[in-house]
């Protein structure tokens, strides 16, 4: 059903869709851990355009195409690559679809991904555009949630940290209204969710908004934990009097509910204590090692090679 | 025939060669169209040293030997490569020629593809070398040419732009002598064809060198626009003053023969107006697109795995 | 035996384990010779991480696990990861072997290659740690050695240029002491070997300081140069008083024992002249060479593959 579609936004994945990805993800994992070597999409070609940086998402795109057999093209500076001379979006766009099957972008201008798939003939995934979505983090957050604790649905998720510029939390926002969960907003003042994602929520799903983790800790199942962006901040002083005012440490972790779990998008900073780590509660470490065998199933379902 | 060679001029290429070229990228080209998987350069390796911004050239060579079941070592900026601890060209290649089977190669200085050929036993390939040559570039330009005229020779090309920095202008030029053409050539006075360029060219060539599009746009069989090159000038406000001088626009358009065909090495800035892409004439996507059946064909060849 | 095996130092590598990788480097040095196409590691994905600056290093392992039939995932500039964003080496770890079969590093600090190793499941192989070590270069650099002179024991190998900061010289100095050879350290005052490294050599070894090149050269088999690292000064007319004092020329070689060799980890700025490249004794190309085989041997080793 994704056969030669684009994911620009979390909103264009179908409820029903959400299971089959998460089950083609189950069997894209068991084939990793049986060391099984697939050729499903031998001879095939991505281009990972990231025009900011990335470690994670790029890598675990790459690694995604390569375990499938395919391979991968790459643009990962703005400043060595033809934007420099001068070339759009849509221009680099109808380049790269002549070079291959399908192009993952990573761009600092919210909407770049919506453009890049207007003008491309071939499918567009988004790995994040500014301040706007990153659909496969979401995908992945969900499956994670899934498959630590069984249903995602009665779940209670506290949100914590950069609510405002975090493009994760809204593309997890957005897609967690599908589900019957309780939702807990925690951030300091300037860094609450803005209007524009709170606008589209609809009215009736039960979301409680905090300045104060202790008060939710208790009944969270899952406490979703985000870095503090220095980079999206302007003012430096303002930076320095939020960071760490949401810090996680065992103290805090001993409060929370037997089969919790604490997630984390990575890259963390301060945001959660290294002796946290080695509490079975720290999913956030095979949050990130789900991020492959997501996109292997997503790539996949994409490319009809499965 | 090609195998084993390097190319480091468009002058490498035999006149009879470049019908073989045509005819091995029309296969690769079918190939690419059926979804076909190709293993024919299976366990090779094509090293991409690329020491100058590019994303087209490189993107495609990189393509293309994927797409023939190669792999890639890459390296795409100077400073985090050895050179940036004082190495020479020569023992750049040197090392390279053990570690790949082909060499692609761009870099800023003119003759380097040329240097770098005499210190390797493996072939090089020349991806341009500062404002001196550019032969895949002009194989790809001579191919789109026949493809979508169905001859080159009896056409008129009409060559507009900067005709004294860009290379891939003095590439083509060389190439389009040893066809039965008429050039037209149209540019600002300080970007005129060089000297050394224009003594190389045979006496008897059908040549024009002209200050104004529109005298000659009626009977124009191939436009071909160049972009007028920021980076080249080190006098700014010379380039403001030219910049521009040359825009194609849709008025510009309408006045062109029914089969003729705008043509672009990309990338481009403002030359060509956007709403000119939707013009069955504009071929420069087309054009961009073939450079990757094009350097399969080439590849394959040298390396003999076709 | 190396089987999911880290190698952080050239002590990992046991005395009679060397042996072993000789003669796996011989089968995978025919089997490129022969043009043989490897599957041995079809499916496997290696992560490259390479912090510093890097050519020849990252380029060699990444041919290396190309011509093994296996996928390499790359980062090659700090700037553009994830630690620009402040993350931790630990946790780069932590992701990075979600994604990759082995990791291999190459880090500006002391030890990073060590702590790399506690945090992952995965084996990682050290390409360089800031002035500590460089077991693999020393592997190689051994292996030359043998097939250059046909055995180890009994050579007078000796070592000259920066003994201080060069990490190469300190693995391979570790490294000799295993055979029964005659080592010379040449090297200006201020480049001698350091104290830390001295004090880890056994009290019997046939070692000898020298200011002086000339009283060594006509019985030394192998001649190790190796590059003054500007990078490694912080005082740059230091770094002027000591460049060049070490220079080798024709003159120099043509003193040298008839079936002795010149190595050089390479790059080199100005330690040879050009003019000596031609001389059979001349075997830094050659040795570079032997870093894909090498590679090869080790990776298949560790992967299990072989």
């Amino acid at each position: 059903m994704l056969k030669n579609r684009s994911i620009v936004s979390i909103d264009d994945i179908g409820d029903n869709e959400l299971d089959d990805i998460f089950k083609a993800t189950d069997e894209m994992s068991n084939a990793l851990k049986q060391g099984k070597v697939l050729k499903l999409l031998d001879g095939m070609v991505m281009a990972t355009f990231f025009y900011e940086p990335s470690t994670r998402t790029r890598l675990s795109f790459e690694s995604a195409m390569h375990r499938l057999g395919g391979s991968v093209i790459s643009v990962s500076e703005a400043k060595s690559s033809s934007v420099s001379k001068g070339e759009t979006l849509a221009d680099t766009v109808r380049m790269a679809e002549g070079y291959a099957d399908i192009i993952v972008i990573r761009h600092p201008m919210e909407g770049a991904a919506k453009l890049a798939s207007r003008f491309s003939s071939k499918p567009i995934i988004n790995a994040g555009d500014g301040s706007g979505q990153h659909p496969t983090q979401t995908i992945l957050d969900l499956y994670t949630i899934k498959r630590e604790l069984g249903e995602i649905n009665g779940k209670e998720i506290t949100i914590v940290g950069d609510l405002r510029y975090g493009r994760t939390v809204h593309s997890l926002l957005l897609a967690l209204t599908k589900f019957d969960v309780s939702i807990n907003l925690v951030s300091p003042e300037i860094l609450k969710v803005p209007d524009h994602i709170l606008s589209r929520l609809p009215k009736g799903i039960k979301m409680k908004v905090a300045n104060d983790l202790d008060s939710v800790m208790e009944h969270t199942d899952v406490l979703y934990v985000t870095r503090i962006q220095k980079e999206r901040f302007s003012d430096q002083t303002e930076y320095q009097s939020v960071i760490g005012s949401y810090s996680i440490d065992m103290e805090a972790v001993s409060k929370m509910k037997e089969d919790s779990i604490i997630m984390h998008p990575l890259p963390r900073v301060d945001e959660i204590a290294p002796d946290v780590d080695s509490s079975p509660k720290a999913a956030y470490f095979r949050q990130a090692g789900n991020g492959v065998p997501v996109r292997m199933a997503l790539v996949s379902m994409i490319l009809g090679g499965k």
